[in-house]
């Protein structure tokens, strides 16, 4: 490799976090007919947007994602959660597009949710924030896009429940968005789905410090949020990387005969149960989780009715062993594209990794995402 | 259908669970090295043990079931969890075999487990009960058919949980187990299979009213022991028949933007959740998962070598959409006994069910396993 494409791949360098406040006065509409008085977005951005705004990539975050995306925090030793995606010379190359990424509405990574200040109470929103949906967070990203002066995405891409933002920006807004590259996700939350999402809700609000919601003073539910976080944690790996990684290896020697850890996987899970717990708030959780569950782009229509008039090009990505939001759902989507004469590849990636492929399998996408976004921009430049 | 035939389904009446105490004096040795002082085994029988002793049949049970699996108790409206199975004229014929079921150890439902009170003390045992294994399970069964003077089972079978009993049993006493009907299960615990156990147990003990299992003077940890149930029993559910069941119905005709139960599969879950505590106790569930997690017929050898010099006839049962014992494991087993020349049949029955299908789909598990007994016992009878 040449000395310029080593340093090209090097990466984006120090980034940092900023915020968009709504202005003073304005109210910022949820789809539950309620309101929020004081948006704040928090978002990074990396590369520059050029002068006639046609180079605007939007990443969409999962369930535990935040907007610092790529790139290195002052200080920290791992980079952001899609960092192998996004910068210089990758897939999402910001020597060519502006990415934007934000934090959710609902979040608690700096954005507006339920751990910030209500104002009309000087004390954190509890479960006194409103609930808000996959299309209030569009919505919000669609507010921190206008303050950039953005009018249209080239693209916007997200994998899991940042696929579903990603489908409600080409639904939604179908002339705003050129292309979108949902990933490892779903049209609509199935009834299991639901139901792992319920049982995560179940062991925070019945977790005896979760407090109605109101534990900001005191401690956060830890307990109820780690055991939700290893249910989260099982749909998302597969079967065969469960068996790959641990196997029935033991923590020990041999069998202690007691409840402590014995087996590696009961440790690993546990591990990362405690670790999220240090850095995600048990309300946003429930916030979130819900978010997901109310998305539902079908409703009682067949499913390409709901895709009707859509411009937009699509790459949809699924992969092989992810249970969670199997490649089943990803082409149910790509057959109501179709019926409906939209462009769109669909790729079926190989792998074991389960749901957490996307985050995985990037030499892969990378493949399919930069020749895809390189052909959508060729069109706008003509 | 003939009156007589009409007669004949009409099931066994009445039954009772009776109990079987190791006589004074005598210690019960477990695979972990240590003992049991005061063995108490809950049983029932149907049909009538014939005087060569060549008819019976041991029923083993699934995680939350116990001794009564068919058959109406005095005053209930329900049978036992396997009556359709088990009768005059049924899959397990009663007018020819005698049927035997009894409560694991470990359990709560009348064998000896963590809520016996120990003798030691004079109060329940809680965590100072042992751990104790599929294969104690198994050494408890013996005990108590050699009090009925049993030496050779025509047949042992089970689902889930009680798949393993009756797989063990056939490792463990190979001339003693004619046959084996292993249903839904698996010849070792997976690390998912695992991994979903441990969620559930880290829900129960991490419920403060737990106690570190010491808390039978007051209330057991209800909110874990059901958010243990509800993730259990997602995983014994297919997606295909949660879809079918509920999909995304409301519980009432609208969104309600709030977090209390809106889907029906929400209901349903917390519903089985809230049921189960009220029949159940919450260290048995710890008791009996690890049992499961620890079980492991392969061990480090090839699972083949796990099964030399077995005589005993197979029918091996798996469901096409069972997921957490799904057939390539029963298929893995099929293969292993093969190899050793073991006269085996497997059917995978297509089902919806997922795990639950083997409590559900006794038609077809009627025509497999009638037959397959009636073949055995002709044997026996030459």
């Amino acid at each position: 490799m040449a000395k310029k494409d080593m340093e090209k791949i090097e990466g984006l360098g120090i980034v940092e976090t900023k915020y968009y406040n709504m202005p003073d006065g304005e109210e910022f509409l949820l789809e539950s007919g309620l309101k929020i008085s004081t948006l704040k977005i928090a978002y990074e951005t990396y590369g520059e947007l050029n002068d006639d705004k046609t180079n605007a990539v939007l990443i969409c975050h999962s369930l535990s994602g935040d907007a610092h995306v790529a790139g290195y925090h002052q200080g920290d030793k791992k980079p952001g959660w899609w960092d192998d995606m996004i910068g210089p010379g990758k897939a999402f190359d910001t020597d060519k597009y502006f990415v934007v990424c934000s934090n959710v509405i609902g979040g608690c990574k700096g954005s507006s949710g339920p751990n910030s200040i209500a104002p009309e109470t000087g004390k954190p929103y509890g479960l006194g924030f409103p609930i808000v949906s996959i299309k209030d967070m569009v919505e919000a990203q669609r507010k921190l896009l206008s303050f950039f002066g953005i009018e249209k995405l080239l693209s916007v891409c997200g994998g899991s429940m940042g696929g579903m933002q990603a489908l409600q920006w080409a639904v939604s807004y179908p002339d705003e968005v050129l292309s979108c590259i949902p990933i490892a996700t779903t049209y609509k939350h199935s009834a299991q789905q639901i139901a792992f999402d319920e049982v995560g809700r179940q062991a925070i609000m019945t977790d005896p410090t979760w407090q109605g919601g109101d534990y900001y003073e005191k401690e956060q539910p830890s307990a109820g949020l780690a055991v939700a976080r290893m249910i989260g944690h099982i749909t998302y790996m597969s079967n065969e990387s469960m068996e790959d990684k641990f196997g029935r290896a033991l923590k020990k020697e041999e069998l202690g005969y007691e409840f402590t850890t014995e087996f590696e996987v009961e440790g690993y899970l546990r591990y990362r149960g405690d670790s999220f717990v240090k850095r995600f708030d048990a309300n946003s959780y429930l916030y979130i989780t819900k978010a997901m569950d109310y998305f539902d782009l079908q409703q009682d229509k067949k499913l390409h009715q709901a895709f009707k008039g859509i411009k937009t090009r699509f790459l949809v990505i699924a992969f092989s062993s992810d249970w969670l939001y199997p490649p089943s759902q990803s082409k149910d989507l790509v057959k109501a594209f179709k019926m409906n004469g939209i462009d769109v590849t669909y790729c079926e990636i190989s792998s074991d990794y389960g749901h957490d492929a996307f985050l995985l399998e990037f030499n892969e996408e990378t493949k399919l995402v930069k020749h895809f976004i390189e052909k959508t921009y060729k069109r706008v430049k003509k």
